[in-house]
């Protein structure tokens, strides 16, 4: 007999996470010292509102729609006239040529991932990505039964490490995920980083004899600060890609569970494809998803939240911090910088960092040592507050 | 090398919904011959509107409260307030004795189960229900590896099969789905039929050493019209209960996707059961409830929308389907009618039933034969249309 419960689902749940450990940590020492004097760079949730428009959407909905249409379901897939004008707006922004049977309306970035997941990957299969990256992947690609690999972090430039993935690819590799701009360094990949994991896609497709999927997860597609920086839609670079998209950055809504899936219209049997994630979707138990948020994403294509204030907070933090003499990698895009370590082991760093009240998340948890990520999804204010503390830091290394 | 998707979840997106197709046949009848000539009762989504305050709830939290914090993430399981109030409102209802850390708020009933079955299945066990079965119980468990075994029915009375069930439970047992009100037949459970089932799963866990688990699936709990049925709590009957709920039905916002999992506190290692819950969630995509919907159901509980509709319709249709003949199970909740066939393949009198325009259910994907499934979440004026239709159907069969 098997045990009383799932013991991979146990170990999950029981697993404890570095990130709201410190938050935690955060909100027991505020008590303590008083909240202005904790300066806490732990969770990356959006800190600006969600723009006026979408609260005016939405009381609007409800004063004027018929209520059962409003909040009953869509199809499973998602309203038609949802997923044609989101596909309208990416044609527009990024010549992406979608249309409205491309799309899967999805609950999130966590659901686009695990159902397009679940829709291509066998236990037999290999999934891999690039070191630094955001943990809950490893969770969701294992929960299909497949194999996960890591490919080294290029701890000079956080763009993404090609020769060693070119010596680690092999022929069960079926799914890349990528991952820009980055959550934790920040880095936007380049047009010819990109174009060359492209080319090695191809190659090792054409010579292991079946698609290699490329999944872009780009949650941070709009929070890109430098306005020569391009990020290039990746339907249009290669042909087996599918893009996980949420709206809970750009339009600062992470708590209402709305994104999609594109399953590109040049991905080899298209509509087969398509149908398999259907079916991801079905037997994970996502039926449709929030019908109301879909109509007012549907209102709101194009705006944003106010990114403004995160590249403000982005120029602050890194130009202080580099002044003080840390190492930190510059960030195009998201809403996070990583930096070096003032010693070998990133723990051992954030506590010491946590003596001065300033809470850091280890890098050891996104897959490479010796960094720390801060996200500056926080007040402009505490970061100007939090700047003696750091100077502090660096001074108590010298 | 394995095929280029996941060959289980392109068989479920790719099969043929009877529900689907019958209800996509109306919509094309109805171009044909018009929409007041269709009398379509496949598909079961609420057909009355979520209750005003529901719809006043929603504005008034979007002009009031802090947007970062409505639209926010709130901790995976749920807001500890909006549990806390769930909580207190199922203690004052049924004497539940929950507390917050007792409830797993998820994004809707499907939701609710893919989670509670991951967090307690392994490939080795089995999974039961009794038919007639709502058919997604089947995908959500077959998901997890394990085995899904339907328990015939009594065609006699639909309540629990008591004795095929204890012919067919097995030491693989792991856990049973029970749904009551029940979808298709709308019978409620009586407290002897439940009573009877927690005394075998008792003696069953005692004689195989280890826990079978019930899962209640309850989005029907409070759709029932005569005020003498009882629909009890079943964390009352049986320790190692799960209950599986969903707002959809009891406020009409299915498309909003929000519900909730009771671990209950008498479980058997209840908190490393809630983890395995927690670990599952996060495994399968659900980061977190909708959390402004968490908010509008905390403001809400207590209240439904106008059930009397349903009432009404179920009285309308049972009547004069009765008079003419029909042999139907009398349904004292959820917004079903269990008809039996006039003829020996259910799916033949539905066709037959077609070309009177009426649209039904065949009861052959609830795992139970010569049967329909008609809906009556439909407007009263359509039923009042059909009837005509309903009489000419039993007359061809004299």
């Amino acid at each position: 007999m098997s045990q009383n419960y799932n013991a991979a689902m146990l170990a999950l749940g029981q697993a404890p996470s570095v990130i709201r450990e410190t938050f935690e940590y955060g909100n027991r020492r505020a008590k303590e010292i008083g909240r202005e004097n904790v300066f806490d760079f732990s969770l990356g949730n959006p800190s600006v509102p969600t723009p006026q428009s979408v609260q005016d959407t939405i009381c609007r909905l409800v004063n004027t729609c018929d209520p059962i249409a409003l909040h009953g379901y869509t199809s499973a897939i998602g309203a038609e006239s949802v997923r044609a004008a989101i596909a309208a707006n990416l044609n527009e922004r990024f010549d992406a040529r979608l249309s409205a049977a491309d799309l899967y309306m999805t609950c999130g970035a966590a659901a686009s991932l695990t159902i397009t997941l679940h829709a291509i990957l066998n236990p037999e299969d290999e999934c891999m990505t690039f070191a630094p990256f955001f943990p809950e992947y490893r969770v969701f690609a294992e929960k299909t039964g497949a194999t996960f690999t890591v490919i080294p972090a290029d701890t000079d430039s956080f763009q993404m490490n090609l020769e060693a993935f070119e010596k680690m690819i092999s022929e069960k590799t079926k799914a890349v995920i990528i991952n820009t701009p980055n959550n934790p360094t920040g880095v936007v990949y380049t047009e010819e980083n990109l174009n060359a994991l492209c080319k090695l896609l191809r190659e090792k497709s054409a010579a292991y004899g079946h698609p290699i999927y490329l999944i872009a997860d780009e949650p941070y597609r709009e929070l890109v600060y430098d306005d020569s920086t391009v990020v290039p839609y990746l339907t249009k670079l290669y042909d087996n890609t599918f893009v996980c998209y949420s709206y809970s950055k750009s339009l600062s809504l992470p708590g209402d569970r709305i994104g999609y899936i594109v399953v590109s219209p040049k991905m080899e049997d298209n509509r087969t494809m398509y149908a398999a994630v259907c079916g991801a979707g079905r037997s994970l138990g996502f039926v449709c998803a929030p019908s109301m948020m879909q109509q007012v994403i549907a209102e709101n294509l194009g705006i944003t939240a106010d990114l403004n204030v995160y590249r403000k907070n982005r120029d602050l933090l890194y130009n202080a911090l580099t002044e003080y003499g840390f190492r930190c990698i510059y960030p195009d895009g998201a809403f996070y910088l990583f930096v070096q370590a003032l010693e070998d082991d990133a723990k051992a760093f954030c506590q010491k960092a946590r003596e001065m009240e300033l809470l850091l998340v280890p890098s050891d948890s996104f897959g490479c040592e010796g960094f720390v990520r801060l996200s500056y999804c926080v007040s402009t204010e505490m970061i100007e507050r939090s700047l003696p503390a750091f100077k502090k830091l660096a001074e108590s290394y010298r």
